[in-house]
């Protein structure tokens, strides 16, 4: 058979399989399957270089598809290529199977999890971006993407960076097949709205008829041979393509076949080609930096005044200088977050990813693809504009350490629009995260040094104000743990950052009143210490006080009173201080002040919690 | 004196102003200010036409700042607008001024908040749609922009929409100044390469020097007389223009002047022109859609299985039709999100907002600025595309209806990217919000009629697959209110939503046992019915179980535990049932029982907390 006779059946029977796979629950996205699968079928045949066998190769070319509802046709190029058998295909979205609505890396050969849309381009740049500058090896990603999702803004960061960083190595290829969800798209057909969109971007541009298998195996030949900018295929193409039942009829996405036998027919029926997919590019090894080896922590003295996001920039140099794998990016404020320390000293593995934080994040995520151990950091508050990158990365499994500065309302004069007062809600609510919360600067760097390697979603928020170093630079600070800081059996403080200082000062003054508080350092706000908690709770008759800079949904009151409940029976009295009014400017012992978190406002509750009886209101 | 000579003054006047706010408390971003002088001493002299006596005045132009930072800019020019005082300009970023570091509407003059980069053109897109398509009046938005913040993909979703819907009532300003807060930007002074992206997206584009303020002039002339398109001014301009020390200097983003009084002089002194601002077209009344005038609600009768996103959009229809005012916009999903029902019943009042959720919620904040009430959807699990649109709502004091649907594990077999599992936790968070997740079809009606008025980011959580209609018709659901829709005192259950069900079944099984169940229904999650709660955990002796479709953190469980805390005395024992393992495909019931929130799981952990005697683990 030739090329074009191969390929054009493999596409029909990629259509095939899409059909049937929709039709063992009745549901998924087949037409959006069946437009793309010629496609799919000549880049699987043609020009992907891959070994299913050996889905960790660190040369595998990466497909993902940021159209990843149509996950059919991508199970069904599984299967062509021997990877998944009939069998599994057929369990397509029943629970249990592994082949899920949208794919997932529960799958080996797939790199980050989609399905929310204008996400998968992003997640390529991150990992073209390695395979250039940190891997320095010739493997290509190919990114699948709708025609709908590139109303995303994500999409155009991506398109922006790309280009930047001159990633030759990467190729969009959008299926235009006209119709989104509801009805048609803001374009329509016209592939130039999209390719002059691109070629602005600096990108190079090809249209093409996406079920002409020639002119697309033409297309990824010449996207191949382009250097010094990325290329996006516009192919236009038919969704639901080889039925007339839904061919371009709107309606029909998301839903199964009615007649999925008849369309099978009208396909030309089951087939079984499988594909010899071409082998990797094995010329060359990932290159590896070199390094001192040693970690050697910056530290400092009890005493001295230091910003806890200070101590990240100095401690990520520190981990970048002992540690080849890890790198680090950051969104234009690399002067406010200290990530600008290890961008100075380690140029080759720092990545300006400017005002841009869904790819910001994208970018970590497809960076610790290829087992790079990315450090993100912007300001806290902004890392809500990548919350829906975030969310999606705890179902990649991404082993990603992101460093939020500018936490809460002691950021001073510059106001609430970059003052973060919900980082902890939304962070604690990512599926297996780490939610770090440091007070001093030793603690800092330890805890840098063990975020570099703790699975999943590692958050750090950071201090923009000094503070006092309050630990010895030998202490070590287990995640998962809390530190009593001052005992007490009055009462328990629950402070974290900043108000961890204020809640010091409380109870010194606490103290001259006869007052004694347990002062508890909640640095590991998730997993939070339960047992410390309880313990102090139970020592101290029930009376907890905990202080956030932060609002109070979602953060150290909810973390405290969800641990004290895990252990039965929950103590008698919480009362629970943050930013309840919305800031403004000010200083920032002013606005501490102004929240009533401060030292004077946290020893008034103290006092209050301590007078009244046990079981009175 | 000659209108150019003016213009360079009042730049001048107002170069010299931003410096001496700056100096206030020596912080800010003088720099960032003196660049786009200029363009704003034309526009404010020549252009804008706006009663600073009425701020409210519907026919009055709006002036959005997206590069918010640039606020003493904003400030000199309301002084000389005669509006601030120089007495109050001098009291910029101090504690209690309403001059704060980025604009807020605490100043009647500022529609909507900026600060976090890459929204104010979004908002703009919004109100521009209001302008022409709803209040059908000629008022134009100008919106002045950094070219740092153009590397945010949601400047281009708003790039994108505002020619997809012709508003060439917006005119975008660029004020190319080169400089970012670390470094130089992507694109430093290449005028074209914005220029060519936004003709790419059907903008017209004017490259202009940004000091030449004649040609500042006709830009703005030709900008207003571009039909059919938006127009995008880029102009060349020079960070900290006019004083050498800093113009075109690295290291001066964020920084108050060393040497003010030196720069003022530099700058030719103090000046006190006071502008006579254009006053507004007032030739048009803004336009009144024609409503029925009564509210009539679909009903449903007790015993139909009803999705609560089907009486969500049925609700939103009936809302239209009695009010016209009321205004829909969704994110390419209406057929999912029924917001297609208005969208049929009320085209004029319908925009789509195709795959870019940013926009969604901008758009929907925009809207409210002109006094409509836009209620906004999408999946629940997207709205997290657009959570720092949501955050900086807050600030803006914005009232937006939010509807987010298909929460939870419970929608199925398209998995967890598409499900929400963390949106009670993000929206809990939020400033002033309102989170409601009804059970049944009837309460659904009676909140969405309830949203529409409620101040600020209001919630709705919705659920996809159909559920029993458990109440009448004529039952009020006051929000901050809770239901007891089972009585018991043996242990009480709190569930919403799909659990709410759950719950109820989960009773029943109970009851033949001999434990009965109190089942509370927490319609509003915030604010949440604290009085009920803490009667219902008093009752049951402290035996109090919640169940939710969502993560542990941030939701019913945390929702609950802050309202019990809130009484003085915590109840004995909670325990709280949530999705606690990643999910996958699978049907509702399967995927419900896997995360141990069904009716047999809720069964079981009733008999274990009524079988553990109280004080025990």
């Amino acid at each position: 058979m030739q090329d074009a006779e191969r390929w054009r059946e493999l596409g029909q029977q990629l259509r095939v399989d899409s059909i049937r796979a929709a039709a063992v629950t009745s549901s998924g996205h087949p037409t959006s399957s069946m437009s793309a699968a010629d496609l799919m079928a000549v880049l699987l045949d043609a020009h992907l270089r891959y070994d299913f066998g050996k889905a960790d190769d660190p040369h595998n070319d990466h497909l993902i598809f940021s159209k990843g509802h149509a996950s059919p046709l991508l199970y069904s190029m599984y299967k062509a290529a021997g990877a998944v058998t009939e069998e599994e295909l057929l369990t397509f979205r029943k629970f249990g199977s592994r082949l899920q609505g949208h794919p997932t890396p529960e799958i080996p050969w797939v790199d980050v999890a989609t399905g929310s849309l204008g996400q998968g381009l992003p997640y390529g740049v991150g990992i073209a971006l390695a395979g250039k500058k940190l891997d320095r090896l010739p493997y290509r990603v190919w990114v699948l993407c709708g025609d709908s999702e590139m109303a995303e803004g994500s999409m155009w960061e991506a398109f922006e960076h790309a280009a930047f960083f001159e990633l030759d190595n990467l190729t969009a290829i959008i299926d235009v097949n006209r119709l989104g969800q509801r009805g048609e798209t803001m374009h329509g057909w016209d592939l130039d709205s999209y390719a002059n969109r691109a070629k602005a971007y600096g990108w190079h541009a090809i249209e093409i008829d996406g079920h002409d298998v020639e002119a697309v195996d033409r297309a990824y030949t010449e996207a191949q041979a382009t250097s010094g900018q990325p290329t996006v295929i516009v192919a236009k193409t038919i969704k639901g393509k080889g039925v007339a039942e839904v061919a371009d009829k709107p309606g029909w996405h998301g839903k199964a076949l009615d007649n999925p036998e008849q369309a099978i027919e009208e396909l030309g029926g089951i087939r079984n080609i499988v594909v010899d997919v071409h082998a990797p590019d094995r010329s060359a090894e990932p290159y590896v930096f070199a390094t001192s080896g040693e970690l050697e922590l910056p530290t400092w003295d009890e005493g001295e005044e230091v910003a806890t996001r200070l101590a990240y920039g100095e401690a990520l140099e520190a981990l970048g200088a002992a540690r080849g794998d890890v790198v680090a990016v950051d969104g234009e404020v690399s002067n406010s977050t200290y990530a600008d320390k290890f961008a100075k000293a380690f140029p080759e593995r720092y990545f300006e990813m400017y005002i841009a934080e869904q790819q910001l994040v994208a970018t970590a995520v497809g960076l610790q693809v290829r087992n790079w151990v990315p450090f993100a950091s912007t300001f806290a508050a902004f890392f809500s504009r990548a919350y829906d990158f975030i969310r999606m990365a705890a179902i990649s499994q991404a082993n990603i350490r992101l460093c939020g500065s500018h936490a809460g309302v002691s950021i001073g004069e510059d106001g609430p629009s970059q003052m973060a007062l919900e980082d902890l809600a939304m962070m604690r609510a990512v599926h297996g995260s780490t939610v770090l919360y440091p007070s001093d600067a030793n603690q800092t760097a330890k805890l840098v040094a063990a975020m570099a390697d703790r699975e999943g979603i590692v958050f750090m928020r950071s201090t923009r104000a000094a503070t006092p170093v309050i630990y010895g630079a030998d202490e070590e600070f287990p995640i998962g743990g809390a530190r009593v800081v001052r005992e007490g059996d009055d009462l328990t403080i629950v402070g974290a950052g900043i108000t961890l200082h204020e809640s010091l000062k409380a109870a010194e003054h606490l103290a001259g009143e006869g007052i004694e508080a347990r002062v508890i350092d909640l640095y590991s706000v998730k997993p939070a210490d339960g047992d410390t908690l309880r313990a102090a709770a139970e020592a101290t008759d029930g009376r907890v006080l905990t202080v956030e800079d932060h609002w109070p949904e979602g953060g150290i009151g909810d973390a405290v009173l969800e641990a004290l409940s895990l252990g039965g029976d929950l103590p008698a009295r919480v009362v629970r201080l943050a930013v309840r009014e919305m800031p403004g400017s000010g200083k920032p012992a002013e606005l501490l002040a102004a929240a009533g978190i401060d030292a004077e406002h946290i020893a008034e509750a103290a006092r209050s919690l301590v007078g009244a009886p046990v079981g009175a209101r």
